[in-house]
């Protein structure tokens, strides 16, 4: 009801402010008996982590995720599992210049309207910190998926209107090599290089920029998403526009398929294995998903992020009061967000995954 | 969990095929004391109907809701809201060229696969028809809305290539004239009639096309979604990707604005009305949404639609026993489906709305 | 939200008002492939149908649920079964006693004052009428847990002061025969027949009485459950609360047992199957759940119902305007509410069941 | 859907196992601008504290909470509330006698069965010690509830075979200082004598007892409470049942008013305040609620607790092989539960009405 949990059967829900004590999830719904390793949810939060290059904010977190429940001797209980992720740049900053002004397309207006009230350090509940929680859920449900051999694949695709071209290999492994080769988080290294340098032009004017990732699971099943309302897409869709700054979501053709005709976009059976069960499609517009179901087929999807709002050059906006009034970025912030989002994206889409796998089983018993 | 309903607080379950007895809804959570106009009812549901003109289906269906429950004397009771819509056309038809046959990017594969079974009449619960449930529930929806004054209008924006201009008017009613003006359902008179013979040709071809719908909401309330996970333009993702045959959703700048920088996109705030809990901004690429939540400028979203998938050519596919085999789409599809969309698209969103509206009461009464 | 679903997985909505169109059910979550027997849901009705016999309201209906959706070919599809009952006795009736006046221990003056508006033709939706939803959905729940063996069984144990000897038998179709077998639906004749003679004496006087219903289940496999707030049996607590007229609930030891030492209380493992995983325990005070969740052994459980609130004699009350005034029930109207309701009580004892069993799925596989 | 969360509005999920790292619960709906009294929250604990009095647990455990989030300079800001409580008393126990053992009517079974695995270090999960955080978030509930004037009451009624007389005064704040005068947490002294000497010889013979809580709640307004299933005392029972070790629950007359005529139970309206929207009655016999939803009058319930099923004297059992066993309660326990349950039980129902009071905001701004 009120917004801070996802997931119907492997729930999480997340807590904490940008500077408050601490941020943490808890997570319902995780089956017994899954291995867990800390040090994986570790080198998952290490992605997103501020301070990982020149192109992120330098807020310094270590951000260590602290198990508190739902693990016994290693594996999983069944019970809540919850973490807790410490928030250790609490220093007494001056917020004085936001503290009473709302900040240029960000959520402070709209939190003061809605609440009455608000944690102005930093953004409060707004600020993207929240995120590393989901990244440690995402983890765990990873670490489900991987029991399926379900993998997920995001790389930065677009920064401004620089755009990668697609993708040549399908080797998750070998992808994930090439993007972490380079700190935008690209999988074309040459196309990396052009948004590295971008990136690094628009920080130095005081600007920020936006851009796109494009994501590729592959391995799943066939026969997740419930239709009609929680189809496969609407909850990767919803997924995706809940993390901070996106602004668009396509699967499969997407966008540029509305320009499609049938004759051209309709993807046709076929069934190379032999295999009534696992059929095949020649061509995959359907982007892996069917009528809100997985097909078996990868699953694709591209994810808009807007420019961060922060900038570091002086913008007019209004006070609480309602006076005419000037603002000024100050200290730590990211210009262009997608590299480090790419790996909210992927806890986002592991936890939608883990998500319908489950409920799934409930189903798919008693064919 | 079995994805049939939609909304927390104003609840909708929908039920039905597209050739069984009946298709309709429940809605759960509709406060009392709301003066129901049935014949506005209809009238959505004419707006959706099949057959009304010769670029839609010519399915023939009068589409008439019955409703059964929750009205006493032409208000509503706060008790659950139930609609029936009679499927008139199940006239018993030969289903044998798709009984054991998988059409192209169609749902049979996917539902025969997680469910063991299907109703392969007309794509049994795959079917669009499902939505004429929505649509009646979304007048309902809009009925609450106007209490507050908040208007929803969606309009064919796109057909193939042809794009429409942006929108002159921002008056809805006059919009809606303009709109109901031509079978197209395109705010531009001008660009209506270049789609509407694309759609004939394409028609006349055997084939389908795609398109796009835009939406804009007014008069929005400040205070509407609840972060992290529920931000309002999440909520009206899933329910735009929940339509049938949607591939794409973008609020505010979207995906034109991962290729912006922050100095461009940021909407600064004003207070024309010297009034400091109703700001505007000057420019709108937030979509009337920060943070997750309205901020009472105009909410503005759009929709891809993919091509439909019946086409009226031979196709190849597989059948449910793996082998290789032939499918020719037969009587009556839609071309492109977009101007009947329209409506679903308004319906939903209106259902969205509604949702956020209520649920808003509860933290809205504490400021 | 509304509180008109029960359920999480096999999840039911239930509609309509005492004199409207209909009453129905939607069960969203009935896994694919169950045949469905529709006389055996006609029969279930059968037994909660008014005017069965002389100790019960008069009222005609003849209960007849027609099923709209979610049934192909005789089996359940996987999508949204729905369920309509027609209202026939809606003969325009004087309503005048009852329209402006709160009936003692009725639902009029709390609904008026929540809704601000209630339809008093008979109740409207705080009625009983609507119960005959619930175990239409029951039967359903009921055919899905015969394919676990799963049995329920309820009777009436207790009406007034008198008090059924503990159960003989535990075969489950030996008890419904002798249930079936008296008027009273108790399943010992003897005291049966006092029952009945009890009610008719206390319906002769223009009075009514209330009575306890006990149930047990057989064969529930060990898991069924989900610490820590949805514990089995506070599930069942909740569907038999939300009984009309229900005012208590206890299960195994119950409110003895909370009399008793722990060393009398304690149930002691054993296993005499030679099968570590399935014990049995000496006792049953534990009611077959430990730790909210089901141990194999008998599920046992205990409801009380209070009188029903409508008598044929002169009361005094107060109207809408809050004037003193006098109220005397008319019509058609049980002297004892639990000989219809055992199969209500059955009914919902079959939702929480199935529920869970469908919820443990999720569980199950992964150990 | 896995259990951990009680509420839809104010909703809580809790967290931890009993020798954990720590306990802890997230509150997702907490209404902003709430004045938080931290010492409020700790008094409250100390009242369920293990170690208070000689009739309970020894076991060592400050209980105190530690607030993450959702408060701001005093005040919750609207967005989640989470707090931790340290587990202090992890030290490395022999567990030897029940690690492989089934303890006789605990959870060790049915865990070992549903999970296939389990913490067994003090019942893990399934241990009592889960409900402090119950009662951290009960006392932000009850601050919640303060705001209107909704005050909690519960004592202990029963143990064993000794019952408390009906409570005399109606002044929660005079019942809370006599309750709270003595160890057994009965509101009639002389009663509690008596009690506590049961207790004690009790717990000298290495046994335990069980007993019964009852509860009254005042100034609720008219309107909690959503029919049909969610009836505010279907809530209070599946909140109560969910409490560890009870067995049953009943509301206004119970089981006795199941032996009652309607004719002596009806409660007749009266209007001593000439005041139509706030009627009284002259019994209570409803126990303040009809049709499931508040009428005003005093909100009265009572729940039944089973014996603690550790005792100190040896026990039968069999252990994970299905092999027999003997087991001897060690350490520390509590030889009756319900002098420390008594604020549990008022945590639970001040959940409750927390979350039916912002509920029912949805609906009564709407007459």
């Amino acid at each position: 009801m009120a917004g801070n949990s996802f997931g119907d059967v492997f729930r999480i829900t997340t807590f904490g402010e940008s500077h408050g004590e601490a941020i943490g999830v808890i997570i319902d719904g995780c089956p017994a008996n899954i291995t867990l390793d800390e040090s994986f949810i570790q080198s998952e939060l290490d992605k997103r982590r501020p301070g990982q290059s020149r192109i992120t904010t330098q807020r310094k977190e270590s951000d260590t995720a602290k198990i508190l429940s739902g693990v016994f001797e290693g594996k999983t209980t069944g019970t809540p599992l919850a973490m807790v992720i410490p928030n250790e740049d609490q220093r007494s900053k001056d917020y004085s210049h936001i503290k009473d002004r709302y900040r240029p397309s960000h959520a402070d207006y709209t939190y003061q309207m809605k609440y009455g009230i608000r944690d102005y350090r930093g953004g409060g509940r707004s600020s993207a910190r929240e995120t590393a929680a989901r990244v440690a859920a995402g983890a765990v449900a990873k670490t489900l998926l991987a029991q399926s051999d379900i993998r997920i694949f995001a790389h930065v695709s677009g920064v401004g209107k620089i755009e990668a071209p697609n993708l040549v290999s399908h080797d998750i492994d070998e992808l994930i090599n090439i993007r972490e080769g380079n700190i935008a988080r690209c999988a074309d290294p040459a196309t990396a290089n052009e948004m590295i340098d971008f990136i690094d032009s628009v920080r130095k004017a005081g600007d920020t920029v936006g851009g796109r990732i494009s994501v590729i699971i592959q391995n799943t099943p066939v026969g997740l998403g419930e239709p009609v309302f929680d189809k496969l897409h609407a909850d990767l869709a919803k997924a995706m526009m809940g993390i901070n700054a996106v602004h668009g979501f396509e699967y499969g053709s997407g966008f540029a398929g509305s320009q499609m005709r049938g004759s051209e976009h309709n993807d046709i059976f076929v069934n190379p294995a032999n295999d009534a069960e696992h059929l095949k499609t020649l061509t995959n517009f359907s982007g892996g998903i069917q009528g809100g179901i997985s097909n078996g087929m990868d699953i694709t999807f591209r994810v808009a992020f807007k420019p961060v709002a922060t900038i570091m050059r002086p913008q007019q906006t209004v006070n609480q009061a309602g006076e005419a009034s000037e603002i000024t970025g100050k200290g730590r912030h990211d210009p262009c967000v997608v590299p480090r989002a790419v790996i909210i994206v992927e806890a986002m889409a592991a936890l939608v995954l883990a998500d319908h796998l489950l409920k799934n089983r409930i189903y798919e018993t008693t064919k």
